[in-house]
């Protein structure tokens, strides 16, 4: 570690230092001064409905073909190659929320550029989209790097609005790319960050700026998932910290006997964090905004489903026990999803926030009355740069466990529960996982995208994103490839108003959990012994040397690698949940 | 691991499994079959002034010799000894808060046990004190350790009320140990569990019960600790997870710069956990409630010295930050501690808690209404076994959060201040670390332990604790001991009403951070630093293999080992706050 930029060697722990060391490992066709780049089939998108909208909105970036890099054929044309190579200009920024892996991005990136031609210049933008926005730079160099290798958090260079939207901060973007004179810029996000990466390639490619823009899916939430994406940087290192929690607080229940942990997790509107925690460290329930989306569970049969849970587990003399609740719960039950889009929608017209319980319609009022005052006020809380409400603020297990309490007393007083009395602690994971050092495998996967980031910007791609296939194989068989934004994107049907179908802005939406999928499969075998045995599964902490220093995720592992290739069950997804606004 | 009992092997995780296979390791005198016993020099206790009142409450337990177990000098005679020794039966319980490493108290107590004569039985108290009092047992065996070894929880037996101090109570323990013909009972706990297995040891003494009563210093608060104790078993392992949350959270607040995270952290009355987690990981501020308790600051001094701090990091440009507020800080401002006070005599009256607010005295009343309300519900909550208000449910970080944003919205109006709008996110760390699998330190520290408890019974020792001195050297040169429990004792003083000082109860007192000490004095050494300069250490997750893996509390490692010999800064501490009821 340096002393000059980042924590000074003398403070950093053992770890973090012995971390700084760890060098991550690159598939064969990275390993040289070169790759070849093989052009495969042309594009649609994974939304065959959706196609013509996205070809409408992306004239210039739709329909490219899906790019492999692979090892040079030909050692004497490449090293020519190499000699005719003039220096490459590139930036790189931080959108969306800090993923463990980030810093690796830009370690890959910057190696791969400076073996490119060593003339090559890396700009990192300050304080995340807004240094964009503002030409705030810090040159990136192997001292800038030192103390940041294999580092979580996204403290090299920060983040800030998470957003490449609006006129203006396209044309901003642009201003900067264009004073910098770049070659390429690339965007280090999750779902939100890449559509707008596909929208500001489409654009400098209009305005004929030379940039090239690249996307790079990192993100906490595996929800960056389909048949190009296998899963996101950053994800395997917050379920394994995620699990390690869950995992003690259900050794802590089980020894003190008399609590109901209610468990939130952090993953967004899909809940592929919870489903990942749920198979490495086995609590009692996971109640999954998907299953709960399907099957139009309305909130007080999810609150009988858990009440019937706690009562079949009293009946075995248990009085403990741990759910998982994904973040994105609450937006899945429908009469909830409801009110929170309504107030969306007020919140769209500029209504102020104290009036806005006053306009909601007589039905949704109804149902904001009955909440506790604790999730009236979060509902009412400002969005999110997607417009979705803000559902890190919104309490969803302190509500359930409110409302589940006062179930198991009713049912008490009138005798159909004999067990002991019902007491929950709640908890929200999330925050204390998403800073953790990254795992070996975020470490190699982050490495691996930087140094395809470089060659998709020499490669002249544009509106692309950095991908790896073969995840679950070990790091010399990963397949190295590029596949265009706007082949990820589906359209949301509004469904606004009796049978107005209006198609919206094509985008990369979050996927949700294969219901078809094998991790599902597994988790449903698995449910009855969960509920009832009590085998919570010990996970630990991530270790970094030794056996299992390169574990993987189990969800990752276990599924097909094309299963994404259906795309049914995101569509049926897409239109009864996530497409309905 | 083993099927019949606990998580089946297949069940179980890779790590869960190669854990179950760690060997702790055992100082020379501990790896024979016997071990000489070397009597010193009596005791008194450690408060000079109390010392009258401890020998009148034990007057059959009290001055009694420190022992020392060593190797023995004469291995003929040590054979001779083995050959005529008699099968010995023992009991142990959990007792208090689960903390990493209690399983392997059972376990070296078992192995110790076994070699003594295999002929040797060990019961395990089910479901905590309450097995205890009812004589629920479950026969340790191999087979049945299996699947806890190097665990953590205390599941394998379980924990429930945590007291052994009513004369029901006592007596109802002492019916088990006849009933089961006890040579001796392990009590395996903290403070409060070890001030009971005192009392009980006395009482049995008294009462011409054979069985000799030993307690074990288990308690992730590390406030055990005096000039026989070092540190308790799952200090270690908490402190460790604790510090891997924190730094993720400092990672996570200088990505994003626009949170003040406040992190309340278990242990206690005393910042023992606070002080040890803010040097592994050097968080801008801890609050640390012996600090604000000497110099006895106000609510709102607290409060305006966190706002100072916000304002000093503005000025750099800084808008975020990260809090330790150690659990106990509530009780360490005068004012509250003072409305707690009045709120338990209140409580011990019997008083209904919808009356309380009612009946107390005119300047509490007028701070009780000051506090939010999720403050005050929580002030009227039940309270603990050792008669202490629930500290655990006591959200002090959120009560600091509020008051801090109220005040920096009032510096702003007044043109004090001129940075960014103040916003905090809030953390209760505590639960999701006690369930950890225990470090390498804590699975050797509680085996050892473990190991001594035998060897105190087979020695007949009774109201004595099981200590290892020298544990920041290697386990080789662990100096395993015994000291009475009334060694450890202090009397404290009420201060209720003018000029009333009546002794109170001997009892073994939490010691609070001692503000004269090295870890102290490196912490306020670097206070300036870690305010202003976000030099945040990475201590990352618990290691089990390999560089680190055997890393011990940074407090344990600096501290003169002999420096709790001070007693003044715990009576000055005892006397100010600790005494007060």
């Amino acid at each position: 570690m340096n002393a000059d930029y980042g924590v000074p060697t003398e403070l950093a722990g053992p770890l973090q230092q012995r971390r700084a060391l760890y060098q991550p490992r690159l598939p064969p066709c990275l390993q040289g001064a070169t790759v070849r780049v093989e052009y495969d089939d042309a594009t649609t998108t994974i939304d065959p409905t959706g196609a013509h909208a996205v070809a409408q909105a992306f004239p210039r970036t739709y329909g490219q073909r899906l790019v492999t890099f692979l090892s040079p054929d030909d050692t004497a044309g490449a090293v020519k190659a190499v000699n005719e190579r003039q220096p490459i200009r590139v930036g790189v920024v931080f959108s969306g929320r800090q993923s463990p892996g980030g810093h690796n991005v830009v370690w890959g990136l910057h190696d791969a550029l400076k073996v490119y031609n060593p003339q090559s210049i890396l700009y990192g933008f300050i304080g995340g989209t807004e240094g964009l926005f503002a030409n705030k730079t810090l040159e990136i160099t192997n001292d800038v790097l030192a103390s940041y290798k294999n580092q979580g958090g996204f403290d090299l260079l920060g983040r800030s609005i998470d957003q490449i939207r609006s006129s203006k901060q396209v044309s901003a973007a642009m201003t900067t790319c264009q004073d910098l004179n770049l070659d390429g810029l690339v965007i280090v996000g999750g779902v939100t960050s890449n559509s707008d990466a596909a929208q500001l390639a489409e654009t400098l490619v209009q305005k004929n700026c030379k940039t090239k823009v690249v996307g790079v899916p990192v993100s906490l939430n595996g929800d960056l998932k389909n048949q190009f994406v296998e899963t996101t940087v950053g994800f395997d290192t917050v379920c394994k910290v995620n699990s390690q929690l869950i995992s003690n607080v259900c050794l802590d229940a089980i020894s003190a006997g008399k609590y109901y942990y209610f468990v939130r997790l952090m993953g967004r509107k899909a809940s592929h964090v919870a489903l990942e925690c749920a198979l490495q460290s086995h609590p009692n329930m996971l109640i999954m905004g998907e299953e709960v989306a399907l099957s139009k569970l309305t909130l007080m049969e999810v609150i009988n489903k858990i009440c019937d849970g706690v009562q079949a587990r009293a009946e075995l003399g248990k009085h403990h026990g741990v759910l998982l609740i994904p973040e994105g719960l609450i937006e899945s039950i429908p009469e909830m999803y409801a009110l929170i889009q309504e107030i969306s929608i007020l919140h769209n017209n500029n209504v102020p926030v104290t009036e806005i319980p006053t306009q909601l319609s007589p039905w949704a009022a109804a149902l904001f009355q009955f909440l506790p005052p604790f999730i009236r006020r979060e509902l009412l809380l400002h969005q999110e740069s997607d417009n979705s409400a803000q559902l890190s603020q919104i309490d969803t297990e302190q509500l359930l466990a409110h409302l589940v309490e006062a179930e198991m007393i009713k049912r008490t007083k009138e005798g159909r529960y004999k067990g002991k009395k019902f007491s929950s602690v709640c908890h929200f994971f999330g925050y204390q996982a998403r800073g953790s050092l990254p795992s070996n495998f975020d470490c190699d996967y982050a490495y691996v995208l930087g140094h395809i980031s470089l060659h998709m910007i020499a490669a002249g791609l544009t509106g692309y994103m950095a991908t790896v296939a073969n995840l679950k194989d070990p790091v010399h068989k990963w397949r190295c490839a590029a596949a265009p934004l706007t082949a990820m994107m589906s359209v949301r049907r509004h469904l606004r108003g009796p049978g107005a179908i209006p198609i919206g802005k094509p985008a990369i939406h979050p996927s949700p959990i294969d219901l078809k999928g094998k991790a599902y499969e597994l988790l449903r075998e698995k449910a009855s012994s969960f509920l009832l045995d009590d085998f919570y599964r010990t996970p630990g902490g991530i270790q970094f040397e030794g056996p299992g220093s390169d574990a993987k995720p189990i969800t990752l592992t276990i599924e097909d690698q094309d299963y994404m290739g259906d795309i049914e069950m995101l569509k049926l997804y897409l239109d009864k949940v996530m497409s309905n606004r």
